[in-house]
């Protein structure tokens, strides 16, 4: 009987997280603060930030232990199985063994509680009362819901408002899970009202959402804000799926020649990619691709510079491969893919050459996802489409060449609650949106004004 | 570390189905044919169904091989993992362990591709081209559609109006995996067409769904029915489930005392409960626990008679319990659990004491779902909820008791696309609907005519 997936039994579930700053051949540029273009300090990230996460941002530690109450709740999912995509191997038929993490087995269906949880976590144990966040399509506000729940945090989540209006079932979710949901702009932060008094139909973006999570955050006693992906930490607690992925391949004598994720934050990318990446650090021969859309292109076109992670400038100045803190994307399905910036630990590995990006067009990216979910059976998320699109390409490519490959990608969610994108697809009602040169002209005054960052 | 979760490699799948037929203390009372009052042949049955299915349909014998295609495609999700709900029982703060069986892992989110795959697969090696059936909530037309285009079989579905319209999700899952789905009653058929002469506001019902699937099968070349629960062969099918559980159990030395499934046509109850009613037939002292809607209180109200499986008398009389043919019961959003029937193995089962069943008010089920979610994460469907207010029951009666119990149940799915109903919960919306006299003399009409069905 041919094996479709390999297992580990909770006792196998990592202990560590794996910190990719111990092994960086060249260090990271630091955050500068936008007012004395300074590096910023942990003393101005606490007001937004709890202390003991703030000192896991800034972390060079190899291995940092995953907390047993953290591990408990984890436990509730992971290990995630590692699969071998068999049918979808027939179907292109090329010379391709195809491995996926399936991270859709966790409760609201993606990776993000992979760091929701330890992110609540820390908060609890420090003494947070309450978290505020924002979220777009809306896979991190429904994992940070459920994660406060688990620990008796109090959550609300800035929704922005054509999200909130298109996609309810994820506002539904939130709520079930016990937390308030609005949608952003609102009425109950100076940003939001600032907002509506210009734009009262403003359909809201995730730079607004943004801003009113943190001064939510920032207004209110025992409060922070948590973010669900681009920051260090984040990158940190993703490392769990790589880890288990290299102990089930070790356990079948398999190693991949091509690793790929899609990419909007990176969470989900570097979190199966940076114990590979490690690998390639010291001298393995494994090719790390990154995947994103090709009207949101921040890893193939965006330059490396000084960039605000929010429009409304409310955070430190990043150093990370950027289209422009004001650049809005098109409205693409893969909403958790449409963002104008990139993880700095990601981007700095781009730069180092570990680590190469590719972008796909949407209608691409449904074809190979509907081709999954017919092959499959599994539903994957308009996201992870965008790695599955990747897959083929690479397939094609070893078949072009007549040489074998072995891929590993990490299924990043489901699409059980993206139906509405797949429903459109195959009415013939989605459409290719370009990156125009207008777009990268506005991307390059939007970071002209700020430090210059050197690779 | 305490342990969360039971998993099982690819290669402990059981090789074979568990067939309850071969250890029944008394033999079933045989189908009828409605004309002539007699047992019905496999050739009464072979315009409906491949002969292949009909032969597991009437078979005795105790274990059926599970074809290799099949394994192959079951293994896509199973072995599901058996969980221990730690969190739960926290809650609870009763002396019980509680074990589920997490079937929301499949594709689709439900126990319904067990018995999706193996028919898919029966008819592909019989010849058939295209299948018919219907679906109540929409788990099972989505699973049977997910199954022919793995077999790449024509799939028609036709779905209960009301599910139709409160449950959108359902049908854009089926037509991502290229089926056809219709609200019925449609004008399809002749038997939708009467329903809607009469009632053009008719919300439907399994019955009058499954009368115009069949009638679709009839009247097409090549085409066959297929049915999601109720019959022989289904229960079999979904043995796999309490199979796995078995050894699961094993692998941590435990058993239960108390094993519970939430009954609608009694598929996902059997699936798990038959490996274990076994064991209570041969003397093992173990509580086989069935939990269904008050508002259509099949087994706990429902004579014990010969009926229809559907509206249109389109199939044989079965033996069974019955709210009688015509009976359409409020519109509740456990959908899966809104039938008039129950599976003739079920029935006889509680005839024969091995079965105990319980109805549950649908506000009541909604909490345990919730207090579920909040402490396990994952959101039960609205039919899962059924069986986890039993649980919760059975807790409180140990805790007064003040003695041990250890509770397997089937979390039979999830309900990422069911949020509409949890949203009508948290905002006070949902209410109890009642089982009344009317209806239950209403049964006792329908069944009246029929030939007398002796426990």
């Amino acid at each position: 009987m041919r094996r479709t997936k390999v297992v580990l039994e909770d006792y196998e579930i990592p202990k560590q997280w794996y910190n990719i700053q111990a092994d960086l051949p060249k260090p990271m540029l630091p955050p500068l603060h936008p007012g004395t273009g300074m590096p910023v300090g942990p003393e101005d990230l606490a007001p937004i930030f709890p202390m003991n996460l703030i000192e896991q941002e800034v972390s060079t530690e190899r291995w940092i232990d995953i907390p047993e109450p953290v591990l408990e709740k984890l436990l509730l999912w992971r290990p995630s199985p590692l699969y071998r995509a068999h049918n979808f191997e027939k179907l292109l038929d090329a010379p391709v063994k195809i491995y996926f993490k399936n991270e859709g087995v966790s409760p609201p269906g993606s990776h993000k509680p992979n760091t929701a949880v330890p992110q609540a976590y820390y908060n609890k144990i420090f003494g947070t009362k309450r978290i505020s966040t924002e979220t777009g399509a809306g896979q991190w506000g429904s994992a940070l819901s459920m994660a406060c729940k688990m620990f008796d945090l109090e959550c609300r989540v800035f929704m922005v408002k054509v999200s909130y209006q298109q996609k309810p079932y994820r506002r539904l979710m939130m709520n079930t899970w016990g937390a308030q949901c609005f949608a952003s702009p609102t009425d109950l932060t100076e940003s939001g009202r600032a907002v509506l008094a210009e734009h009262p139909d403003s359909p809201g973006s995730l730079g607004i959402a943004i801003s009113e999570a943190v001064e939510d955050a920032l207004m209110h006693e025992n409060s922070r804000y948590a973010l669900g992906s681009v920051l260090n930490h984040v990158m940190l607690h993703q490392s769990i799926i790589g880890l288990e992925a290299q102990k089930q391949l070790e356990k079948i004598g398999d190693y991949p020649d091509v690793v790929i994720g899609c990419a909007g934050g990176g969470s989900n990318f570097a979190g199966l990619s940076f114990p590979f990446v490690r690998d390639a650090i010291y001298g393995k021969n494994v090719k790390i691709l990154a995947t994103e859309p090709a009207l949101c292109p921040t890893l193939t076109r965006g330059p490396f510079a000084y960039d605000f992670g929010d429009l409304a400038k409310k955070t430190p100045l990043l150093p990370m491969h950027t289209l422009g803190h004001d650049f809005v994307p098109a409205p693409v399905h893969a909403g958790g893919l449409r963002y104008h910036g990139m993880a700095p630990l990601v981007s700095h590995l781009v730069n180092l050459g570990f680590i190469e990006a590719r972008a796909y067009e949407q209608i691409s990216t449904f074809e190979a996802g509907v081709n999954w979910a017919r092959t499959e059976g599994f539903i994957p998320a308009p996201e992870t489409t965008h790695a599955i699109a990747a897959v083929v390409d690479e397939a094609m490519r070893a078949k072009a060449e007549g040489k074998e490959k072995t891929i590993l990608f990490n299924w990043s969610g489901h699409g059980l609650v993206d139906l509405a994108a797949y429903d459109a697809y195959l009415t013939g009602k989605i459409q290719d949106y370009q990156f125009s040169d207008a777009d990268m002209e506005k991307a390059l005054r939007a970071i002209a004004t700020h430090p210059k960052a050197e690779k």
